[in-house]
């Protein structure tokens, strides 16, 4: 998918670009505008997304079943015409895939919603959020709702003091907490052996929010197994896990996500609503997890990708005038030493058509920070390549 | 799509299939299963969808729509990778194709979403509902809600009777209530005048939901002139308007929906959550909303599907042994006077492959009642000529 034709179709000046890509900022709160929203309204063309967390190799992959069990079966009409299965049907088809039973299971429209249902639902009055991390989980907090912040240390490389953390649940007399490991934007990593010391302190809690949506990047062996916490689900029942499929799988685009909890608080959920709350493409690419053909490819593709990741992290830490957090994850956090982070975004995209992630609305951080995201191995050279040159140049 | 090959393809044993529907039907609620489900569990091939309230015709456009423009551009990766836009975003699409302000739009994931939502958020304690309706507007009603039910009445041929609503209205003391025009199952219409009436009468309410899902379906003249009462959004404050888009654009499988509303209230809604509830397929056939070729065409199919349903619900009157309700839909709702709804339902199953929808579970139904929606010509004479066969045979 990757173009080398470097400049933006129309050439626009500075100035407008910069202006244009803070209005757009404006509109859509603590995120990213799209990738549709910044072409439209820059009249520019992204050629590389470095700011979209996601496997390529595995969208591929999923790519071609599409193309061969729904296109050429003539089948496509049927996935936009006729209404997806309830919320408890394909719970089934994940459930084979986790080896969990489904009762435990809920189906999200993405991990946002099901974050959104969790916060509203089973977190009580207040809530312990650790900075920085994923925006909605504290902005979905309603009103009444109080919101108390764990600070990452950049000066520890934003890693996870452990004893502070427990300390501060129990001074602050929360009802819940919430962990994503690994965390956005830092990459940092919470080992299994570490989650269960939260997780044993931290049983008198009405919720344990425990957000494994990049944890497909992460890995404890040397084989790069797949890591995972929801065997102590059963021994945590106040835990819930909350699982993205738009990162590992690269289907950003549909919508899927699930999380693990207490079959009660799917009975909870499902008793007033969440019925059709996925779509036929998501049904679809349910079914692709529990064929275990699909899912000894995407394994392979997973552990291609981990390794090209740790390659290109490496060759960001040769780049000088920038400073690169240790990661666990499909991204990584920089620091960048002697530049604003606005003027690097701003220069690649128009020079490259390069996109990165300012994190200048990212609660938490003191700097000037981007976060890059790896792509495909010559979409991470061009990129290494690019960031090197503008830090450089532009100081 | 249809195929004439009329049975099974495992032919099974009536009592296999009948109690195997009992089954499904038991797992999916006050909803029919989906067709996936009733093909895979009962083995059986669902020629003909008559439980599927859609405009086929809206279907085919849409799909050469995007054959054209997503297939043969190759785009199709970008919708399944790229996130999709937010809310507010998607909104301004919809706001072109109504001519309404885009403060006042609220995309949902379908209309279940909205209908969640706004039950739970705006109605307050108690909600007169009319019956029988769509469930989820009392199934969703949280346990600390009073749910009133107004009775359509049989004798009356569901129809409204407008005095007596409003007289229960007061004397209920709700703080909300639900029109569905026209309704589903029943098929019954308020016009515009009506409409307005009740909204006057129910100022002081704190919302009233009117549900247009079906609206596309209806007419007021001769020229089968779109309607709808958005108009009456600005006098009104407390009207929600909850619009599918499954049913006109016969796209069910995406999950579309919106919602016309006070701006207040859209801002409530996302104040702490419904960011990205939409999903790239369903962003692109918003864009198509906003293309007046795209709408040209549609209303051709629209206008086409209507004289056909006329044509088709003319038919269904003529069948003996059946009371044929009057309907401003592309459904009607059909009392079988000698037969039970279990048996035709499962007869057209098995000889036919016809599948219709069995009423029994609505609430506010007293007799045996089956839905049957209009598909295209050919296959509307097949459930024409197999449910008179059927209601002759099996006395």
């Amino acid at each position: 998918m990757l173009e080398l034709a470097l400049y933006p179709e129309k050439f626009q000046s500075k100035e407008f670009l910069c202006n244009a890509l803070k209005l757009l900022k404006q509109d859509v709160g603590s995120h990213s505008p799209s990738i549709n929203l910044i072409q439209q309204e820059l009249g520019c063309h992204v050629k590389l997304d470095g700011c979209f967390l996601s496997n390529p190799y595995a969208t591929d992959l999923f790519l071609s079943y599409f193309e061969n069990e729904i296109l050429k079966e003539n089948l496509l009409g049927n996935l936009f015409s006729y209404y997806p299965s309830q919320n408890r049907t394909l719970a089934k088809l994940v459930s084979k895939n986790l080896q969990i039973e489904p009762e435990k299971i809920f189906i999200g429209n993405g991990a946002i919603e099901i974050i959104q249902a969790i916060i509203h639902r089973f977190c009580g009055e207040s809530i312990l959020v650790t900075l920085p991390t994923f925006s909605p989980y504290y902005e979905y907090a309603e009103k009444k709702m109080k919101v108390v912040f764990f600070m990452l240390k950049k000066e520890n490389n934003f890693e996870f003091d452990i004893p502070e953390y427990v300390k501060l649940v129990f001074d602050s007399q929360v009802d819940s907490i919430v962990l994503v490991t690994p965390n956005n934007p830092t990459g940092n990593y919470l080992t299994k052996t570490q989650v269960e010391y939260i997780l044993q302190a931290c049983k008198h809690l009405k919720c344990i929010v425990l957000d494994e949506s990049f944890i497909h990047f992460a890995y404890e062996d040397e084989e790069l197994n797949l890591v995972s916490n929801q065997s102590l689900l059963d021994k945590y029942p106040n835990l819930v896990i909350v699982k993205s499929l738009s990162k590992d799988f690269g289907l950003a685009g549909i919508r899927a996500g699930y999380a693990l909890m207490h079959p009660q608080r799917v009975d909870d959920l499902l008793a007033d609503g969440y019925l059709w709350n996925s779509n036929q493409f998501v049904e679809y690419f349910l079914t692709l997890l529990s064929c275990d053909k699909f899912m000894r490819e995407y394994e392979n593709v997973r552990k291609q990708f981990i390794h090209e990741v740790i390659a290109f992290h490496r060759q960001l830490q040769t780049i000088h005038r920038v400073k690169v957090y240790p990661t666990m994850s499909n991204f990584a956090l920089i620091e960048l030493l002697h530049n604003s982070a606005e003027q690097v975004v701003l220069e690649l995209l128009m020079e490259y058509g390069i996109y990165l992630r300012n994190c200048n609305d990212k609660l938490g951080l003191d700097g000037a920070f981007i976060r890059v995201a790896a792509r495909k191995q010559l979409e991470n050279q061009l990129m290494i390549n690019a960031l090197r040159k503008t830090v450089t140049d532009n100081i």
